[in-house]
């Protein structure tokens, strides 16, 4: 209906999730999201690769986001290939077969309410 | 004055209305707007369309923004094809017939005090 | 030293100033911020013009950035040539005769801890 | 493997340290920081300049990111050639000879609970 929008490269060069929170879980807990928006009539088969301070990039994990649909993806959900180590600097390129949107969201409720940062990725 | 200023396609890869309040309605009510800025000398149409991540997307709620105005539309208040579901992970596409400037916030008010994001949506 | 950078009009499509806040002023203050930064060797004079949701555009409200210096404007703080009315929805084109860089911000202190939210302000 | 994405240029017009402080150090500590995300095989030598509303920009403060690596500056441990003084208004340019990838983040814990703030910073 839209067609193709938005980038096929998006960096995020902001990344933490805190080790702590405060409330119920999972909807209060500590996380970082990419919101990830594929408007077109095409699966997106997206790879996001984590870049660390001290070592190795570690990825990619693959993440496919059907035609028409949005997918945020929780950076504390990751497994495969190892999980995002917690209290931990880190920022993150994300590619895709077929141009998507990208937002950066985190959600931080260490103290006894909850912040929140939120930025569009930068779109390479 | 400033003429035309903008994009005709703006994306919002984030998208979440927390079901939960705290404090006075309607300011302090957890919401998130679309803030619309038309600066040209002519009425911009736009339309709204709401994608999620396990149904086909949902619009166009139509909306005119007059000629030098701006309006902040709450999702919160999108009634028309249907209202946008709290607790729900979305995403928009905005289109106008003239250029505007979109920006994206959310007011976060689900523990005792609130918290606030917002950024400049993907101009397309 | 680093020569022009940035833009010579932009827009900021939110804008909000609680009418409330909680803690010592002016830090703690409900407050919205252009920040304006001058790169260049040259003065900047710069031209804020306000948008409403229901009347005529307000400004221009004229400020002079000098060479290489940033200014930080209250948006709280502008008087001429009329005042920002507080709890009310507007929006704001920035022009300058050089190029600057303009990023927004708000402190919302209405609650009993503060939050704030920032973004890159569209460059048109 | 990503080769080089962003820009050797970048600005950040918002910056301001709180001098108060809430929770355990460092991680509680009110500070800004700039997101430095270098994707490329070369090492990259990044200088940052401060700008300030009263007075010349104080820099270069050099830093190196290594190649692949991410590393997120505390403009609060930026200390040669002069510390950054607390509850001042500033800003600042980040050149570097590869293309890096900048986003822009504040944590204020002045009152009881903190607040956040992220952006892309603007890609000159």
């Amino acid at each position: 209906m839209h067609g193709e929008i938005g980038s096929k490269v998006w960096a995020i060069a902001e990344g933490y999730i805190p080790g702590e929170s405060t409330g119920p879980e999972p909807e209060m807990t500590s996380h970082e999201t990419a919101c990830l928006l594929n408007t077109s009539d095409a699966d997106a088969h997206v790879n996001i690769t984590i870049f660390f301070s001290n070592r190795e990039p570690v990825g990619p994990y693959s993440i496919i986001v059907p035609a028409r649909r949005t997918k945020h993806v929780r950076f504390n959900d990751l497994k495969d290939p190892a999980p995002i180590p917690r209290d931990t600097d880190y920022a993150s390129i994300i590619t895709s077969d077929v141009p998507i949107v990208v937002q950066h969201t985190r959600l931080d409720s260490r103290q006894n309410a909850n912040a929140l940062l939120s930025t569009i990725a930068f779109a390479a």
